[in-house]
């Protein structure tokens, strides 16, 4: 397989430790971020971490995200001044499997996770934002964009969207069974891994859907 | 019901929107709390955020996490000083369900979420550190930690444990369908929601088991 493109790693998307686990590969990353559409939001204020969920879309190397143009985060990223945007890290994490050893120490977690570090922008070009939006919705269910009623100009005025860069960018990965020591494969626990996934039950329509409205097929192949 | 004992609310962990969803009732932020075992741990770094997935545990009104001594955060809340411990922000979420709306613009997701604001401090006691090391196997899987073999000197030299008390804390939650505009409901759209939960597959036994470990019911039961 060719050698696809690669983020440069900087001292803070370095790991202290398993680094094997690390990768820096495009479509590490795209695949990671391409199935999850909850992230965690970290910025600063007043000194001090704030982590917030949130939704969020991808368009090309760009993630977005969006709130209420009262929200605090969206609001810092729209300030302007000396050194504008909000400096941000937004995290995505799987979770694929329960890691059980038979010591207690070498437990672990299977999962896939990217971190991403940067600035974060206010869009103010109406089109991108546009474009932005639809990735969000896009990102929860690929198609539902075109298969809802579009914002109108008031519900665009109150939905601040930010721009990150994907830059500067790490994937994290742990795959496979326990790494017991030897010297414990006779003790009689079990060890191996539990999966887990996440997983989607049947469509709850609307209390005031009208009835003989069909479920799409977007949502039923989940 | 009789009314349970409650956070008090502070102006961070008071939403600057849907302020309807917060929740301060400490049964119910355990309740979130103790359904989960992996967190976002948000730290600050030469004036940056970061933010990084981990396992925690809790005892009573305690959150322990835990990682290499190694590892940066934890590291860095052993640092003594004049402002010894980590300022920290600690953010469990658990997504149940995707919210469908006719209009782009009420797209939601239904989450119930803890977010905790603190000072974290490295657990230096060798009880409550082999403590939170049991809470934390055990609330990946209840009754775990009964059946494995415990840390050793070695083991537990090389785990560094840091403790955040439960204070400040806010739950955030999102029930229910969606809330379309009442001149959306003639739209043709499916609207509603789309269920989802975490679902635990067979288990994988290690490849250095030995044959004729039963599963254990703990984890069968999952």
């Amino acid at each position: 397989m060719a050698e696809g493109k690669s983020f440069a790693a900087t001292d803070r998307t370095t790991p202290t430790r398993s680094r094997e686990r690390a990768s820096y590969d495009e479509a590490t990353v795209h695949a990671i971020l391409d199935e999850g559409y909850v992230c965690h939001l970290g910025f600063v204020r007043d000194g001090a971490p704030v982590v917030l969920p949130t939704l969020y879309g991808r368009v090309g190397d760009r993630l977005y995200l969006h709130g209420s143009t009262g929200s605090r985060p969206l609001r810092m990223a729209g300030e302007q001044g000396a050194d504008p945007g909000l400096a941000v890290c937004v995290t995505v994490t799987h979770v694929d499997g329960l890691v059980l050893a038979k010591s207690a120490f070498h437990h672990s977690i299977n999962y896939r996770s990217v971190v991403v570090h940067g600035t974060a922008h206010q869009v103010t070009d109406p089109e991108e934002k546009k474009a932005a939006l639809d990735a969000l919705v896009d990102h929860v269910l690929p198609g539902r964009a075109a298969d809802s009623r579009p914002g109108n100009d008031k519900e665009l005025a109150a939905t601040a969207v930010i721009r990150l860069d994907l830059r500067e960018v790490s994937a994290k990965i742990r795959t496979g069974g326990p790494n017991d020591e030897p010297e414990d494969l006779g003790l009689t626990h079990w060890s191996g891994v539990l999966p887990v996934s996440p997983v989607y039950g049947a469509p709850i329509p609307a209390e005031d859907l009208t009835p003989g409205i069909p479920v799409p097929a977007y949502l039923s192949a989940r």
